[in-house]
Order: structure tokens, then sequence, then C-alpha cells
């Protein structure tokens, strides 16, 4: 596992590539949890070699948000990669990444503005931003999400073609603790009645999947069934979603295609997560 | 010389590049002349693939432009190519370049807006966004681009460092007629007396610098006497900016480093040219 803090020690990914050997590109920001590590397992099993990258970007954060209390702690980080045989594990910083002079922006228009890109302003141009940087940097020829951020996956992956860009992404499902909370690394921030109380998101999503697959389409019966559970949970809704899952278009009935984003606050912590309703 | 019609016929660059050989690229909206040759010319010499581009980019036009009557002629770019030995021309259309639920766009703020991006609303976000779908579909190791455009070169060169992409550009000098006007796609717009009036722009920025090499960097006075040439030959002045040649700021006083950008309008054709103070 080779630690590589500059642009300039990157390594020669062309002869990688042209040597038929498959980049595979997991960008995270740090305070890995198995949520990560699963996506380090698979680009494992599917690549030959495995970049991890670990940086909190700032772009990314609303005015606000929690940039400067996000947590950070890299030995841990490497720690928990050194069981996998990562190949390397890149950490710019923001002088890198955003020198003096930085310019240049992307936007999907249309998807970045709906959802959490109207609760977090500027939060998908930041992401846009950053993982076109990071994949031109790393050459990936597969980058892995998960898809807890569900938004986010969809948003780069029309940016990865819209732009003509080589790399593709594989998306991952959600890693949930055992009583079903999606794992994240904000979850440090809950105190222990948070704790308690954050498990609301995953039982309304589990609601409405079971009435929809018990026959309800209704998005309204669906949507008052899950706002009933988070109210008894004390989460505060940010947005519940019902979209289509390639458009994230709204959809006026729950169908097989249908995926269901919430955003929420427990406590003064920002929690989202989705499911598909067709089992 | 091969043709390309379509994304699906592109070669694979990688195996060109992990074999050393550089490519070269050329972007053009063709209706090709002396300036966009010189850069083939160039782009041979130093490349071992020279790819050429044609393509008319509707992103880049302002509402009201010249798009739909912007000069085309397929067979006349690729008899004048023909000498070149190009390897491969790239022909592309707007279904292919902008299908259906197109949503990604690049800009690099604080120099889009200024200039020729004051005048022309969202052109250099349809520049930018085309050249890196462009460089991403090419591969190029270098792209070579003529002056003309100065501060599109700059609007360029900004966003692919920004972006951190492997791409390079190669900045050639601008191309003129044997009297001095600058060779533009758009000059086949021009009446004859239009033609005689058009070379107010370059005598204009000759007297500038002439004046500049006497000893004169008032930049009223140099402004002043440009505008007193373009008056004469009936040059409708869009605007005239003494700027720093790499940041594009305007220079309280004109120095070593300074470049004088022009646009106007004579009669309906809007045309720019630009030049250097220093000899």
């Amino acid at each position: 596992m080779i630690l590589i803090g500059d642009l300039k020690s990157l390594p020669d990914w062309l002869s990688y590539r042209a040597g038929g050997k498959k980049i595979g590109f997991v960008p995270t920001m740090g305070y890995l949890h198995e949520g990560h590590l699963s996506l380090v397992k698979r680009a494992k099993a599917e690549c030959d070699i495995v970049v991890v990258s670990i940086y909190v970007n700032p772009a990314q954060f609303a005015a606000g948000e929690d940039l400067s209390r996000y947590p950070r702690d890299l030995q841990r980080d490497l720690s928990l990669l050194d069981p996998y045989q990562v190949d390397y594990v890149f950490t710019p910083d923001d002088r890198m990444m955003y020198p003096s002079g930085y310019k240049s922006w992307v936007e999907v228009k249309g998807i970045s503005d709906l959802y959490c890109g109207a609760s977090r302003e500027g939060h998908f141009v930041g992401v846009a931003t950053i993982v076109l940087k990071l994949v031109n940097l790393i050459s990936a020829d597969y980058m892995y999400m998960g898809e807890k951020d569900f938004q986010q996956i969809t948003v780069l992956k029309t940016m990865l073609r819209d732009l003509n860009h080589h790399t593709q992404i594989v998306s991952c499902p959600i890693v949930r603790e055992a009583d079903g909370l999606a794992m994240s690394s904000r979850n440090v921030y809950l105190s222990v009645d948070e704790r308690q109380n954050a498990l609301g998101l995953y039982k309304a999503l589990c609601k409405a999947r079971e009435q929809y697959q018990a026959g309800i389409n209704d998005i309204t019966i669906l949507q008052g069934s899950m706002l009933e559970i988070l109210s008894a949970y004390n989460v505060k809704v940010d947005y519940i979603a019902i979209v289509d899952s390639e458009s994230l278009e709204l959809e006026s009935r729950a169908g097989e295609k249908s995926r269901i984003l919430i955003a929420s606050f427990v406590g003064k912590t920002r929690l989202i997560d989705n499911m598909a309703l067709r089992a």
C-alpha cells in the first residue's frame, strides 16, 4: 500500500492500462466504515490495481455545514485499509486540489438542484468537480460508489457520460448496521438517543416498501406512513421523494423502477438513506 | 486520412499513447483557412498521430448569432486537409455530442464573463464543454489552437489545468492575409467594401504597438489612437481591452506582458483580433 501525498508522485497509469490492467478507484472523504470497505473489497475482486482516495472536499460543503468538524483520522483509515491490499492511497490536500487561481467548475444541470442539491447549495457542483479531477488524476477504468448517496451516483454517471469520460461507475449496495441504520461517517456525531432515533429512516423506508409490495402505489399514502414513523422517531424530515431510479424525476405513482430518497436531521446531524421499492 | 463520423469508430488511442506515440489534436469548426492549416502542419511536425475535428458547436453560439449561416463545406475541408497526411478527421453531429438528456456544462469562472464572454452570453461555457468532450474522446497529448481566439486559449488552458486533464494546449501565432487581416472563417461574410474596412483592426493594433514601442504606455492614449483608426475604417467597436496576457486582467499601464484584444462589428460580421505589445 503506497501512500501518495502529492500530484507528482502519482504513477504512470497509462502503462498499467495499456498493459491490460484495470484500475479500480474508490473515492472517499475518509473516516472509513464498512460501507467504504465493501467498495474496496469489490474493486479488489474486479480490478488489477486499486486506488483509494481520502480527501474531505471543501467545495461540496454548503455554508454553515460540518466541514471543519467532519471526522478525520488518517492512521485509523490506513489501518482499516491494510488487510485489503490496496495498491495506492491518494491523500491530496486543498492547496493541491484548489490552488490559488482555481476557476473551473462542472455542473450537471437539472438534477443538481433537486433534493439534496436544493438543501445544500453548490453541493453537487463541488462533488462533480472534485470527482472529475480525481478520475483525471487516477485515470480509473472503474469507480466504485455506494448507493447511500443515490443522487450523487446519478449526477456523476450523467457527468461522465455527457463529458465522454472513459471512467465507468460501479454502483454498490448500501451497507447497514445490524439494526438497519445505513453506514455513514456522520453517524459518529450521534448521541446514544439520536442513534436510536436515526433508525427511523430505515424503518420508514421498510414500511413504504412493505406497503408497495402489498399493492399500494399511491404516493400520498406511502409518504404518510413514512412521515408517521419518522415523527415517532423524532426525525426532522428535509425531504422524502419517490423518484424514478434513473431520471430521478418524481413519480406520480410508485412502480417497479421507483426509489425512495429521504434526507433528514437527527438532532443537528443530517442523515440520508434510500431504498428501491422492488424487492 | 480516415473519416470518423460516429463515436464508436474512434480508434483505441490508449494503445497509441502507450506505444509512445504522441497524439496531436486540432479542433475546428470547419471551413478551413490557412490559420487552421498552420495548426495541422505544426501538429504533424510534432506528433505521431494527428486528428482534426470538424464540428460547428451550437452551444458556443449566443442567441441570435450566426449558427445557422456559419459556413460549412466538408468536401472543401477534406480537400484542403488532403496534402497534410492527417491521420483522422472526426466529424461528429449534434445528436452525438448533445444527445437527448444532455446536462453537463463546464464553466471557467472569472474569465468567461469578460470581453467576448460579456458580449456572447454562454459562449465560453459552450467552448469549454465541447473542448473537454473532444479531448476526452480523442485522448490528445497536445491540442493545437490559434491565438486569434486569445481569450479562448486562456479559458481552455485554465480549464485543463484546473481539472487535472493530461491534454496540453500548444498556442500558435495568428495567420494573416497579405495585408494583415487575421484569417477567419467569418471573413467569407464580408462584402468587398467591408473587406477593406476589416483591415482597420490590424491597422489599429499595429498603431498601438508602434506607440508602445516608442515609449507610450498610457492606456487612454493607446486606446484613443486605436479608436481613431477604427472609426476611420468604419469599424464598430465591441471592446478594446489591454490586458495581462496570462491573467487577462486589465492593465493599468501597458507593459511587456500586455496584449491588446479587440472585438468589433464590420457591417453585421463580428471580427476579433489581438496583438502582443512586445515586438
